[in-house]
């Protein structure tokens, strides 16, 4: 198995990918790491410990951050993340990963690696944490703003195949994020789509609110990408207040302080699992190849972990299994 | 001034709503409250104790929480809901508040009492608590789940001279709810609506994030009534979810108990001040006549608070500065 990683992507690169990639390459010796970037930077990271399940392929360009998507994409032809993707399109990587401009990986997989013969629109999946631990995959958190409801119908085909193959979760239970969980709640995407929902070769359970997300009431939320946006920049937005508040709280007085110090390990425990960064990297679900978006701010912990979460997925032929069902006719 | 209560809507009707109307009456003399609804049941709760400046006005009807908003409101026409708004309709009252079901409450205010001309839809705008205790009015979130980009400009407008003529606000800052703060961030909508709120007579300050409102970014915040439903409920979701399992941490062995004691009080307090149903009652605005929503579980305080904001909303001519400001060709 060959798995290209765009060393230039994310906050911290190259230097946490690289470390990342070489942890991942000496764990799983029967996979190839080929890292994509600047080859004197790699190399100088890499220094003699190289594993030899470890290469490089230099692109002499990188997408930085702030650049604009379509534009990054078509004019950057030799950026890091471009070449990853034709390595996949080429079938000379069996996936890619990369922690850099969400907006551009969302272009580069329509422009460069294609969609899905049968899907409108890719889709960004990302695993929202939720306090039972098992998580919910929700989709479309990418670009896509507006969302039609037969791309909603599409997202529920697509998460679903995704929790089967790589997390085996057996008959994935799909939920519409919307307003109430009355039948005709919502407004009119929600209202089109509830009905083709119940149509859709899924497990359909009906309407989620975004107050019981975190509770995790089902396998993968769909829902349009603004809606989405909101609900989850919502809930880090109310945690991170919260917990700053409650720092202020727990400094307030000598008593306080005193009281802080025994709750801190549980509390930090705690804090984490409401930390998005760390639940791993989101699949762009509906492109022809295997992508995966690691968080900007990922480590080297991260990109290992996204490593074992490719393996996984190729290994469980998710791209194929998606391909398959759309040319089956199921798409709408 | 008289102020017509809805003595049947709420969660705790008649009861806490007639205590509440009675400890009105008492504060403020020049006040008189008609308590609108099953008199009967009304002059049993009132007693020997009556205040002179409360009367009743007898509706042999009530509209329930689960009633279909439409069909109740043309069919239950002696409903102690649409008696009050008929009352403000007619100019026997100055005002009107309710803790009743909110659909038929919007339905209610365009069939009965009618729109502002060029208003196009009325809008429900509470206040989100935030961090600082000044609070921001959000609208819409009532029942509109669509909104054109010209309706986010009309309640900018609309929440502006609340803000400014029942707060005091001197140019209220207006935000609109966003997935990014950069200018072109977002939905078909928001796209189309941030040129028009530059243009309009408001202090438009910018997109603003669903992570951002609890610091309080604006003093009004306007977007449709699904995103904004989505993000308060997930504001709501991740505030309830965080304190339950922070009690969970609290309550784990005998000395995170014994730092629980410690940090109670405090963290009541802090608790209290995530909660939405505390923060007043909201205006239905767009309405040719002041109507006031008070949460469904009001307790008799809230019903008093919301004497109180009708008061000082009536002094301040709300509903005739709407009506100027829109027949001055604000309107767009």
């Amino acid at each position: 198995m060959r798995i290209a990683i765009d060393a230039m992507g994310g906050d911290h690169a190259p230097d946490v990918v690289v470390t990342g990639a070489v942890e991942a390459a000496r764990e799983w010796e029967d996979t190839t790491i080929v890292l994509v970037g600047d080859s004197a930077k790699i190399d100088a990271l890499l220094g003699k410990d190289k594993p030899a399940n470890v290469i490089v392929r230099h692109a002499s360009e990188v997408i930085e951050s702030d650049d604009e998507p379509v534009k990054a994409v078509r004019r950057k032809k030799d950026a890091s993340m471009v070449v990853a993707g034709r390595m996949v399109k080429d079938r000379e990587a069996d996936a890619m990963i990369t922690a850099g401009n969400t907006g551009a990986l969302m272009t580069m997989g329509v422009l460069v690696i294609g969609r899905i013969k049968g899907i409108t629109r890719p889709a960004l999946a990302p695993m929202i944490p939720t306090l039972n631990g098992t998580g919910m995959l929700a989709l479309d958190l990418g670009a896509n703003m507006d969302s039609s409801p037969e791309e909603l119908v599409q997202y529920a085909i697509m998460g679903s195949i995704y929790r089967n193959k790589v997390h085996g979760v057996h008959q994935p239970k799909v939920g519409l994020l919307n307003v109430g969980t009355e039948t005709m709640k919502g407004n009119e995407l929600t209202k089109a789509a509830y009905p083709m929902l119940e149509q859709a070769p899924v497990h359909f359970i009906g309407n989620v609110e975004s107050r019981d997300v975190l509770n995790g009431p089902c396998d993968v939320m769909v829902c349009d990408g603004f809606a989405g946006n909101i609900m989850l920049k919502a809930l880090e937005g109310a945690a991170s207040t919260i917990f700053s508040a409650l720092k202020t709280e727990l400094t307030r007085s000598f008593m306080t302080k005193l009281a802080a110090v025994i709750l801190k390990p549980g509390l930090m425990k705690f804090r984490r699992s409401f930390d998005y960064s760390e639940h791993g990297a989101a699949p762009l679900l509906g492109v022809d190849g295997l992508i995966l978006k690691s968080h900007g701010s990922s480590n080297a912990v991260a990109i290992k972990n996204a490593v074992r979460q490719a393996r996984i997925a190729v290994k469980n032929e998710l791209v194929r299994s998606i391909s398959t069902e759309f040319s089956n006719g199921s798409e709408m």
